[in-house]
């Protein structure tokens, strides 16, 4: 028996209660039943995303809050900064250019957090820049980037900011009305502790007066259509409704932690996961760690294929490897959602042997005692 | 107790069986393990579509897919005929609209079929038409309109016919390659027995000829993605795996029973609910209903909500009003997927006492025997 854990930076694993409630009889979308239930999620989110915005409900992957963000902020022949530090952050560029929208692309190098002096400079030299297009947590890179600061240069021009915040949203700090986010986009099955199907917008005022200002090529993600639906706790198509009622068990679970403790933890999983691999010798892919997951570089005379393969092969542990240049250069841990301290301790001691068994000069023990050294230090702080 | 029969034309019922895989733990998206399953669900889908072409699957609502056959297949300020009999056949040019497409909207009563000969002579005023969006059951009428035969004069022209099933594919009879049918739009929670959240699409070669000739405004619905991906049984993006692992235990049950047999039943539902309906003196809102619903126009002195609200409350079965401008002028019955004979005599019998407790001079009984009367002559021509 291999019991499987899923250690991948989304889908990440679901609780027991949450997969239960997706088992439950379909009921119909526009019933009074269906409705309290976007009553309390609407809620919900609203919370977690710490906004007095409302947040739109979209039936579609991550992905698609992210075209409806720019397509409805943003006109054809507008001009649109993207922050490009990496895979997801390039998304913003494919999304706009499909859609006749002029991209100002800052480059930053992959691994790296977004620089927001060059972000102030980049706006004076482009002050017609409609909307600035950022990442919360740079899934491909493992990368925080310093939105709050990114947030205060944005603030002081009339761009918005639009932020990505899929593998970030309930896995790292994040306030979208104090740090002036004006667009935030998030999906269901990293943080949120859903199965994919699910994703979800917030939009500020200052971000409804360039949407309402045209029409935008949306229809299906028309967000001025959400709007006036959620108005009435609504959304303009038949939703995938099993997961919003599944949502407000995830929401409860993380109402009842505590949001400020649920970024604590993922905190502690992190900076133990971050000590444990350095332990062992191996380098950190980013100079400044997401709370959502890990990313370490691939040791010389290795394959990232071979680690993974006998991760799952052997224990069951699911994680994954490089995207689009970083293929095969890197091995990315997730650690977000339903996943506590013990399961980060268990993919390094994992880890440890796996290396061991593939010929790497590791010492068995070293990763799980670092981390827990880490856990115990922040635990005694705590307490203290 | 009142035991909840979800009787109305989309969400539907789903089974227990399919349920549960919904509550199984996630796996990830690119795992061996989740291609073995579109693998399987990608014949499947073709099986339910009677196509040789690939049908591809997005996370979406239904309208997504309309959007997606839509957008990717005639370009901004090409031309677009849509046969308008009711509310989803109109959907077709709000989504057309939004993205500069032209409209030719070929209009025909609600709840009366599709003329072809018509669509031969708008066809004939507009040889530059680039597609003809279509409607295989109109939800909001519970029309079913001759897509076999529109198919044959949209063949004969440079034009595609574009089809929106949703409502209609596993409930009545639809041959894609057979009838002609270039695109074809499903959704996962009408016939195919799922919660919603899933839409696809299949697209035949004289349509992809039309998508591959421009750079559509779509991204998350580009189409060209999507071929390029099933080729590897993948997604573009985090798909709603968990209802593509539900859906092969749909498909499943689909084969078990035999798409045709599937076709059968749905007739035999609905031929009894007409008869019971007609029976109560009650009249039928579409001069050629579709297999998945039954509307009747609402008996005067009569409101939709009274009788829809009874039924509910005294006997737990859910069906739908009218939508736009048939709102309060029919009660729509559903009778798609999960739902047996007995589920339509059911309802016939609550309906009967319902409209009897509200004053309507019915006969208890009359509804139920003539929709079994209409179920013992089908089964025995079946066994003759």
């Amino acid at each position: 028996m291999r019991k499987p854990r899923l250690m991948t930076p989304g889908p990440a694993m679901v609780p027991e209660d949450v997969l239960l409630e997706l088992a439950r009889p379909v009921i119909h979308h526009r019933s009074a039943e269906a409705k309290d239930v976007i009553v309390e999620v609407a809620a919900g989110l609203k919370e977690v995303f710490r906004t007095e915005n409302d947040v739109m409900i979209l039936t579609a992957s991550g992905t698609g809050a992210m075209e409806a963000a720019a397509v409805n902020t943003v006109p054809p022949g507008g001009k649109a900064m993207v922050l490009n530090a990496g895979h997801f952050a390039a998304r913003w560029s494919s999304i706009c250019k499909a859609f006749g929208i002029n991209v100002v692309s800052v480059d930053f190098e992959w691994g790296q957090p977004v620089d927001p002096d060059r972000v102030a400079a980049a706006l004076k030299e482009h002050p017609d820049t409609v909307a600035v297009f950022g990442t919360l947590s740079e899934t491909s890179t493992g990368t925080g980037h310093p939105v709050e600061a990114i947030g205060k240069v944005v603030a002081g021009t009339d761009a918005i900011f639009v932020v990505d915040g899929i593998s970030g949203i309930g896995a790292m700090e994040c306030r979208t009305d104090d740090w002036g986010i004006d667009v935030l986009c998030a999906g269901s099955q990293k943080a949120l502790m859903l199965p994919p199907g699910l994703a979800f917008v917030s939009v500020s005022p200052k971000a409804w007066k360039k949407i309402d200002a045209f029409d935008s090529h949306s229809y299906y993600f028309s967000l001025k259509s959400a709007r006036s639906k959620m108005k009435e706790f609504d959304t303009p198509y038949t939703p995938a409704h099993t997961l919003i009622l599944a949502l407000r068990t995830a929401l409860r679970r993380i109402k009842d932690e505590g949001l400020e403790n649920v970024w604590k933890r993922h905190q502690r999983m992190s900076e133990a996961c971050q000590a444990g691999i350095q332990a062992l010798g191996l380098e950190l892919f980013s100079s400044r760690p997401a709370e959502g997951l890990t990313a370490f570089r691939v040791p010389n005379g290795l394959k990232d294929a071979q680690i993974r393969n006998k991760l799952t092969e052997q224990f069951g542990i699911t994680t994954v490897g490089g995207q689009a240049k970083l293929k095969g250069h890197i091995v990315r841990i997730g650690h977000m959602g339903y996943t506590d301290e013990l399961d980060v301790i268990s993919t390094l001691a994992a880890l440890e042997m796996t290396l061991a068994e593939l010929g790497l000069d590791v010492e068995p023990g070293r990763a799980v005692t670092a981390a827990q050294q880490v856990l115990m230090g922040q635990l005694a702080g705590a307490r203290a």
